[in-house]
């Protein structure tokens, strides 16, 4: 039984995670970290006085010493997740965070802090296990085909393009893909903007409409064939597997570790 | 049995044509018209001397009245297209015509030419059933669900974006829709063109890529929903149905259509 | 301003109607059928007696004299929608109906009365547009393309397979289609039931997988090209268009209509 | 520049070997193992006699001794495949042979062969890179999702179902996946076949239409997710890419590798 304390338990992400680890038979919360309503206990999403539900903490070294846990899972805001996992480390509790907020600085620090402490960490931006798979065999599948162009499909009310999620599968490419112009030499748009953003000759396209949630599909042609990888998200519910792989593997894990796709084989 | 004479028969589009409507039980090709040949004709392909195939004629005026065929399919060069039909109504013979070079001014020329002789006829700049149903059905869907996005994708050798397809589905699109501006209003691209060429506030993204051959699919986004029509061609043997249901349909149109989706109920 | 009186407000799709209709800018709901609470107001969901709100009736002679509505918009259970539906037709308001649960008699006797009271009506089975379009268009593509596959997918907590709207899309598919034997005439199964079930020929697909929500796909194949409809369901939201069309194309029927697709032109 | 022997290099896969082999700028063709025209030679896809083109030798042990290949691609039946590779090991030239056909018994001695003469070779059934791609994705997917289903699609002139393709993507994926039952538990099929074929609980589905060449989806279905691992053929160009790179690896492996997806790293 892996023994885990939650920081951001109130917010949207953190009561889901109280509830996925909850349900998972090998693990339990045994403490919330908050920075208010020390001393009070939190029972089905709701703070009380009764001492009924998991002890809420607003001081960690106390919350360390009394509930001994084993992992941070750390669902608040990138101000805080800095200060918190330095904490967590130097208790020897394994932070398992969910931010995309880290400075590459800051990143280096916690390393550096979790290599000293001997301890292993985990910093995933996505938690979604099918969207971290599409980006790995994405960048494996670069490595055989390199005429390469993504759709990426959301929500209209999404005001940048392209995602995230696209932006950091075209960095993963990157790394194994030499720049390559792609299409017709003399192509032309008789239409501005027809044929998408373009990175080192691969292209992507942005379709914003009603309906859509998070989509997101890497096409690889070759000569008579296409290979395409796709991954729909169709709630936030997807992103609870990934924390509660992420809570088991950083067990094993010896050092700070920056994506899920890394502890993936 | 409908009696067909060809012009165009010795090219690519024409020779399978030809063998199209032999296979067909319904129809037999009497005739062909050419530049060329005159008195010999065409077997499997081939132009022979010896009498067996197809008579080939050179003059409209002979094959008209030695074959009396009761339709006309044109599978020439938008050059010699105009004159074809010109001589094929004017002789009662009905033109079934596969050609999107044609003026405006010159189909109207036509149109005018086909009422003053009571005789129908069909121009179709693109024979694919599927590919006009699906943008008859865009046209349909549009008057219901008005934030659409076009995805077209084709192999990396075509050199223009977007295809003559997407276009002509926006254009009997806009027949419909009244121009709105789609995606949030803050919409920003960090990577210029991700968001793909706009027209009336509809987006249209052109994929190039080895492999492909014609692909389109039409987004519709509505509230909790999307509705996706898709096109596939793999090869141009997609083309001779259209034909076929032509050759059919012309007899009994009243005057001249352009447009395959026009005779689709 | 269309006055809208509606039965089942209290339930998970009528509240959210209530919601959609009093959004719309040509629209208001003036009355709350209910079989209790009579007297009382309906405000943001919940019943209150201080008056504000949405009057609530229990009964419909005395609501029709009060309100004098024009529309009846009834998303109540099959056993009351037969009676609400006769009530709303004898006072001369046109109802618009979300069930599947009429027998065809029933049906047949609303449209007997209907007519005797010259007044139009609306029973939709699916309100959700861009389902009906899918399946108008698949019995449009079925006349000019009879090779066909249904592929449907659902959410691995539905029991029964295939889905109702694959069946309804067989059911007007065959409506226009003759049967037809496809696939190989020697075809073999090396593992049973790999080629799905099978209507008249067709073949039909049934996908239950966690993680999906509602998507079909129907596919046309024919020579050297295929045609694909397809529709995803992202949550129950997308009824509502349907519902508010609904309304408003109520008021130009002239009989009691059986179906969205049939107002869709 | 790798020197390569080609066997079946007069058949339809050997003659675009030879095209294919001849473009890549690090091998070339040096001879052509035959069951005749020895000592003629194989010029653009004809056996001429005027010693223009690559020599024909129908005796391996002189071919080997005056032409002195690295590696023998074998294209040809799995009748004759076995000698071959037998003849090509005994004379230190690797072996990169396209075959199904093998035993499990032929195989196993031939690895031994393999390693008695310190020599690697590669066995691919599948030249495809996109297909092998997208079987080892499956496999390394199944790991972290277990909930799968398959959906192939192919011409409707294919007699077996489900393909080759679908059932080598089970056995890899079953390597990996604990036998477990998907969908609801009482789940009912009101049409029989509806959830297709099931192995081990995972579910299989063909789909045959005219038009198809050579598809294949698998889907995994997680929490609020869908991942979906697609491969497209389009024609038998598909498969020289795949040729090209086994005879580039098969120089770096140690031993008698079965299936391009233990190369792919």
């Amino acid at each position: 039984m892996i023994h885990v304390v939650i920081a951001g338990a109130r917010g949207r992400m953190g009561s889901e995670a109280v509830k996925a680890i909850e349900n998972a038979q090998d693990m339990k919360v045994v403490a919330v970290y908050d920075y208010k309503y020390d001393g009070q206990h939190l029972h089905n999403g709701e703070v009380r006085e009764d001492g009924q539900g998991i002890p809420i903490y607003t001081n960690f070294e106390q919350l360390a010493q009394e509930t001994t846990p084993q992992v941070l899972v750390d669902l608040t805001v990138p101000q805080t997740v800095y200060r918190n996992m330095e904490l967590a480390i130097e208790h020897g509790i394994r932070p398992v965070v969910g931010t995309s907020g880290l400075t590459n600085e800051e990143v280096d620090q916690l390393t550096t802090l979790a290599a000293a402490h001997e301890i292993g960490g985990i910093i995933a931006p996505n938690f979604s296990i099918g969207a971290v798979l599409m980006m790995k065999f994405s960048q494996m599948a670069a490595r055989y085909i390199d005429d390469i162009e993504i759709i990426e499909m959301h929500h209209d009310q999404k005001v940048d393009a392209p995602s995230g999620t696209a932006t950091k599968t075209v960095d993963m490419i990157n790394e194994v893909r030499t720049s390559k112009q792609q299409g017709h030499p003399d192509e032309t748009e008789s239409m501005s903007g027809a044929r998408g953003a373009e990175v080192n000759g691969m292209h992507i396209h942005s379709v914003r409409l009603p309906g859509l949630v998070a989509h997101q599909q890497v096409l690889f042609g070759g000569e008579g064939e296409l290979l395409t990888l796709r991954h729909d998200s169709f709630n936030r519910g997807s992103f609870m597997p990934g924390v509660l792989m992420a809570v088991r593997e950083v067990l094993a894990q010896k050092s700070l570790v920056y994506g899920l796709e890394n502890i993936i084989e």
